[in-house]
């Protein structure tokens, strides 16, 4: 539902800097902007002109803050409605102040991603592009910032909308035998309606095939280290974010907190999660720490199973080893500048293993590699123009529309009534139209839009 | 020294938010605007127009990012010079992108404050309303931003300059005998440079009594809480704050790291920090938490002494107490919702004693103004005019010209010279011209707005 109130918000990052922008949107913008802002050369505001002048309380005139400010007329603006921004000094007590006095004169303050929201339901953007705005700002690499680019360019909507026209192209078919029932379908028409449909699930089976990249692109993934005391987790630590994180020493049980950072490996955003040795210990808080660790496990999309290759693989490895039957998993032979002695035992053959030096950096650079081609495949990593789909809601469209069409592909070769076969292209033309927002329902557009940021 | 090359940052705050500003200023901003950035609508850019478009990678036609952009031709801007700013997705990576594009195009990367010292140094602003810019935004609470604004609008400047003119009208005058050296001075004209120079020492001297108000409004000030295990002073923190902040349970030595927060005491910024409680322990931890809260006594600007007023006071509140002889002082008489037990002894009775509750909360407004008290007087509380210098800059420089004035006073009654005399008087308006940056070397420039954050 839209309403058509005046919204406002703090649209800069929360904290102290240079400029803090508050954005208010709505058929009051402009009447706002009147009362709160007085340019310092007098006269109106002209739309998109950046004025300089003071926004005062018109209550008691008292001066807020000396600002920059800009009316957007309706419809050349971000919401496509009367949008005006003030661009005050950048800390945060003073924004606010500005914020309320916004909110004094008949402005409620925006829900996250309302101003986008308005966008979509004003029309100037559909839903993909509106979700790839909220993706460009959380990307954190570039690999992600240029798929979420290419949404927001329209790119992956325009694919969507060649599925949608082959389908309404088949259903137009379809529609035009029901309207003469004593026909059955022609020969010629028979295969322009497969054509169409097979055209169009070539389309979704591409971008499903490439959901994978795109979801790890946009969420990232988690790695988590884990082995025995002073294998050097958190020298592996230390060395992949090449920086000196996490505290070591040669004392068994130093980590003992989760150690987590985000670093960015071949484009790939990782969450890098260090963990306490795992053995058995009578120390209360190392045993928490280990506790920790394990619970870490099932929820790593990775695992690095740190060994120490100048000793000899035993059952504190063994026992780690089992518990990691579940998951992706690599072998990091640590302490490659010593004398080996490790050997692994034939049950371990399968895992994939790296020998490394963190103490070196030698073999790092292949870890990295092996972490990056676990998640992310050819296109993903090396092509600029790499386009696909990156969310579970995108990919659940498409899944229920590809299943909806074979079901309509199987009917049409056992010559199930037309009317059925146009419920099946109705439906799967609802589904692909869910992805862009022709045919979303309110709720689902709440929770989208609830994980924006404030302000945007 | 002002290098006249081409500068740009980020001016929106570090983080994810709608919106994020990078800002160009200098000679080459128009340049580098048009080789980046394509408005939709096609043509030049037109100063103080708000521009849609898109920010493209010349070298290879990638599109940065979609974004608003204005350019603001000289002297029409904040620094005086061409500025040019992007207002793209608020995003740090893609935010970085557009930077470094920039820099890229031959913009070098701005120091801290560095447009506020160009705004200074072509003369849009003096140098307190350039101090109070990085006063605005990091003002803890709306009495500091009051008076950083007041600065900012030139209250103080105002002031500084009466102080200016006074002693350049004594200067003169004496001057004028200076050129006649067979006259004495004559009645009037002694009778007018008295006057003059008392004048202006009147508000020099106002201005320093406000100076203890205005600097702590600025930087706010730090309470410690100490007392004995258990009397309560975590309970206290979170009542103060008005939130759960602190683990409170009974067990004797729950906190044991420095607990900090900031809140705002009637328009006072305070840093409170809570503290391992003192007692002898054998626990490694809760010792070391102990020396802690100990070496944070002589750093705190006020000390809040919580004792158990169900309880009578020991040897280990008269340790305490005696540790804390050099520090500003309040007992705080805690549980006054329990039978009270406590009777002060003698040696305290010197100490202001607050009796509260932290348990009901009872006592508590009047303990927050007994802290705000000890710091701000009459006029930073109540006043809305408030006018102070609130930098230790502003103050030396005043003490100074206070001091050499009173030489310059009781020179002129036992007759000196009038050469030395003009000598006093020139180095008087030197001393307070510092203050508004007419007579600031550069290398107290560069500590100045070194302390700014970047972008502004």
């Amino acid at each position: 539902m839209y309403v058509h109130d005046t919204i406002a918000a703090i649209s800069t990052p929360p904290g102290n800097g240079g400029i803090g922008i508050v954005r208010i949107s709505g058929e009051q913008a402009a009447d706002i902007a009147t009362a709160i802002f007085k340019p310092v050369c007098n006269g109106g505001l002209i739309s998109h002109r950046f004025y300089f002048g003071v926004v005062t309380d018109p209550m008691d005139g008292d001066v807020i803050d000396e600002s920059m400010a800009v009316l957007m007329r309706a419809p050349r603006s971000y919401t496509r409605e009367d949008v005006f921004e003030i661009h005050c000094h950048g800390g945060m007590l003073v924004v606010d102040q500005v914020l309320s006095l916004c909110l004094k004169h008949g402005a409620r303050l925006a829900d996250p991603g309302e101003f986008t929201r308005r966008a979509f339901l004003n029309g100037r953007i559909d839903l993909v592009q509106a979700e790839s705005v909220m993706d460009i700002i959380s990307s954190k690499s570039e690999a992600a910032l240029r798929l979420a680019q290419h949404q927001r360019e329209g790119l992956l909507s325009r694919r969507i909308e060649e599925i949608h026209k082959d389908l309404l192209h088949a259903l137009a078919l379809v529609e035009a035998y029901i309207d003469f029932p004593e026909d059955d379908l022609g020969e010629a028409d028979l295969s322009s309606i497969f054509d169409r449909v097979q055209s169009a699930r070539i389309i979704i089976d591409n971008l499903l095939s490439g959901f994978d990249d795109g979801r790890v692109l946009r969420e990232g993934i988690s790695v988590l280290i884990i082995g025995k005391p002073n294998a050097g987790k958190s020298s592996l630590l230390n060395r992949l974010l090449n920086e000196n994180r996490a505290i070591v020493t040669h004392i068994p049980g130093t980590t003992r907190d989760i150690i987590e950072e985000t670093l960015n490996i071949g484009g790939l955003p990782v969450r890098l999660l260090d963990s306490a040795g795992i053995r058995h210990t009578d120390d209360l808080v190392e045993q928490e720490g280990i506790r920790r660790a394990l619970d870490k496990i099932p929820q790593a999309d990775l695992v690095l199973f740190v060994m120490d290759a100048s000793h000899s693989f035993d059952q504190e490895d063994q026992l780690i080893f089992e518990g990691l039957k579940e998951s992706r998993l690599i072998g990091v032979l640590n302490k490659s500048d010593l004398p080996p002695k490790l050997e692994l035992p034939e049950y371990c053959q399968g895992m994939t293993c790296v020998p490394i030096s963190a103490h070196t950096g030698e073999g790092v650079d292949l870890l990295r590699d092996h972490i990056c081609r676990c998640f992310l495949h050819g296109s993903a990593i090396d092509s600029r123009e790499f386009i696909a789909i990156s969310r579970a809601r995108h990919h659940d469209a498409l899944v229920s529309a590809e299943s909806i069409l074979q079901r309509f592909l199987q009917g049409i070769q056992v010559k199930v009534e037309l009317e059925l076969l146009a419920v099946d292209l109705r439906e799967a033309l609802r589904a692909v139209g869910s992805v862009t927002g022709q045919s979303t329902p309110d709720d689902i557009l709440d929770v989208i839009f609830s994980s924006f940021c404030i302000g945007k």
